[in-house]
């Protein structure tokens, strides 16, 4: 059901890759309320993911490829989406991170640096790299919102999660100091959503991942959020009920982060 | 502009006083996005305020006097609120706040226990006792969504905020803990929004307010937030779209909470 | 072995029930860095306790019985100790709660709210009353400290917790709020110590107790803190090394309150 | 006064360049504690300062020049550690941190990226290689003790602290996920101690940096801590009286980090 909530509004998808990316979710969902999206994504993602198939649905939204690390490239996504819609945007969803020290399976306390570098540039500058070309090039209307998804790595230990955590506690703070700046000068808000969880291609990576998110299914008085629900809150966070919100980021994950301990975790713990 | 977001929704709403009241704004949002409402605020405080207007406006909502310290008229309220719709409710306001302390300028530090024990008693056991009775007549629907109005000072000391600071701080706590019971028992989702120092009916008798808010105007990269956009904000945390938000306390503020200190304050106090 | 931290230094242990409580300890440890104490707890404590045993040990200190819900024996206590010592004390441990919820095993969705204030007075707003008297009283020196007991259910929710969460959230408020004013008018320091679960007397009270405390153990790098380091922390606290922390609730869980999950923990989960 | 506190104990201290380093009081208040250190500094700052001074001072502790960027120089400066001291360490005070963009004076919404990468490698990315390389090396003893100086721009916005707030946000987030691991490997602890902004050397590049210690000294309930008090509270961190402490970030402000306003800031304000 459409609630028109962003009627008339403008915005950059970053990161969908296949149908189980919570960036494809939010961009059908924001289409559905209303808006014209253009989609970006690294050019091997864009090979590798079916985001043609993603467009065509979301009335033929333009597919801009765009490697995140490169100024050049966020340059041409932003001077191509203001040629397209004749205009600026007023949202950008930013679902982007990838680390190598992840997928190779190396040990947190055995970290290479240059992945770490990488993992970084990737996961967390990007979002300053957007918002600096975003802001030279005056492409974020007034009142704007640009919403970054992260994890609760970023405040807590997961150990498994690795280099990431750090990426994403660099993410946050990015989004932060950033927020505070575009806030002031054009009234931009800038968010991160820490999700649940979730079940995507990209987070199958991590090693034990699924054991992981049973887990935190118990530690959940709501249960973990979904992709779907992920992309219903970012809308509102699109939309215009949200304008004072800014510089937070929002636990999007059934309660887990207030948890200490739930009785399903520790009725099993008693149990064994 | 309505977004039918609460559409076949039914909700009650503590406390709107008068016109300015954040409660007030809230009640018409609620009733502008398709909810069906039931007003309630102390006896001492209808009879002050002018809510019979608010009411008609709202489609005739039942106005149910009870005053929040008192089991049995908390129980009366939900028995006729329930009677009235004809079933269970989908959304609480609650927005309920007094110091006596803070009434008679009182300072923090020769405060008077039974004050004390009553600004608490108001202000944040009143929802354990809203929650409680709920639970016990099972009033509240599956996915309902539970809001208390916060303020900051629950984290951060703000001198001349009293005792209030600690009954906010106990209000979270009592958002949290009831939270995670409702969240498990029946997926009930319970937040509080800890919003801008606004200019109510209520807030004028803290001392030296007027120089506070244009000091959280100077310090917030989007300005304060107001009533209006409070109702706004509240709204999507009783819709659907939200639902996986629980046990948070979220600030809505301009980005207030996470700036230590703004330009424009470090140069004001430069310039001296 | 001593440091000496504490010499000519004079103050107040609330709190030691037994030789397992964390009061008894830091009473043992303060007494052997230099320090010469008084002991207090309430009167049915005292006669249920062996406090003269630990009087003795500590170069006699004086036991003055105080009900903390008291202002009188408050006053009493204060009058009674400066004039043991002849002048000011330089620190105060807090180690103060009780809750008959918890104690009658009554859930916390159904809490008795005469024995939730109750809760409250013994064990939050007792800390407000004993500042309070001392500022009145001008009893503590400059640069003292002050130290209260807390659980880290005042940021997350432990459901057999109870309403201890509520009035720990309360006490860490309270010692944040007069903190900043004891801070400002006298250079006195505030801070709350939020403590591994400890199998005391007084935590066996809480259902659950001893499997909770093994889950804590699996999920704190380090293990859970006893009730003797506890003690040595304290003293550091209330040393001259520490004369800048104010305000703060200090973590001492063996790395617990940053844990989002532990490898001893999950593995556990994916066995079963 | 020397308590004797580190009787015994040997470390590293990182940083020290003159005699307003916190590093460098940091030094000497081990040394008086009873301490053996080793001294380290980029080659560059070597050069600069008058460490060789310190050294002496210091019962002649060896200075090992080391470039925390390299793994190389890292390693050596470990085997050399280990060699001079015929076995391991109890502690390592990290205080590092640089940023070009600070230096150069750009805006922070126009970072260069290149600066800002080194930034991180400096001040954040060098407390990983420094504890990986400890790990590999199996350089610190069980129980030993890690700090890292760090800031609040971590937690909240300060315009002026330009990338050095992302840095020393990666900075605690290295310190925690280390501190897991390496608690759970060797019991050994790893913590961030965020201390009120100081007259040091190195901190004088930050823009406007006079005006602001003025600002947080009127937000401090105790004023600013200076960099002896910071001193202090380190050697309570590496002592054996906080063990269970780790994985934590610990404000040593003067209150400053939960004041929200003081009176001496919004009096200022409202004169105006």
């Amino acid at each position: 059901m459409s609630h028109n909530l962003l009627k008339g509004k403008k915005g950059i998808i970053f990161g969908a890759l296949d149908n189980k990316s919570i960036a494809w979710k939010t961009a059908q969902r924001c289409v559905a309320e209303g808006a014209e999206i253009v989609l970006t994504n690294a050019p091997v993602a864009l090979r590798m993911g079916t985001i043609r198939q993603l467009a065509e649905e979301c009335n033929n939204a333009p597919v801009i490829p765009a490697d995140v690390t490169s100024n050049e490239d966020i340059e041409k996504l932003f001077d191509q989406t203001l040629e397209h819609f004749g205009g600026g945007i007023d949202f950008i969803l930013h679902s982007v991170g990838m680390s190598l020290n992840v997928r190779k399976g190396i040990h947190y306390t055995e970290n290479n640096y240059d992945f770490m570098h990488k993992a970084f540039d990737i996961s967390a500058i990007s979002l300053h790299r957007v918002l600096a070309t975003a802001m030279k090039k005056d492409a974020i209307n007034e009142w704007g919102s640009v919403v970054a998804l992260t994890y609760i790595a970023a405040q807590r230990v997961f150990p498994d999660y690795n280099d990431m955590a750090d990426a994403k506690a660099l993410l946050e703070s990015i989004a932060r100091n950033f927020g505070y700046q575009y806030g002031v000068k054009k009234k931009v808000r800038v968010n991160t959503i820490s999700q649940s969880p979730t079940q995507t291609t990209a987070g199958s990576g991590v090693k034990g991942f699924g054991d992981f998110i049973s887990y935190a299914e118990k530690m959940s008085p709501l249960g973990n959020a979904t992709a779907d629900q992920c992309a219903d809150y970012t809308v509102t966070l699109f939309s215009d009920l949200t304008k004072m919100v800014t510089m937070q980021n929002l636990f999007h994950d059934g309660g887990f982060s207030f948890t200490g301990v739930s009785e399903a975790v520790i009725t099993g713990m008693g149990e064994r």
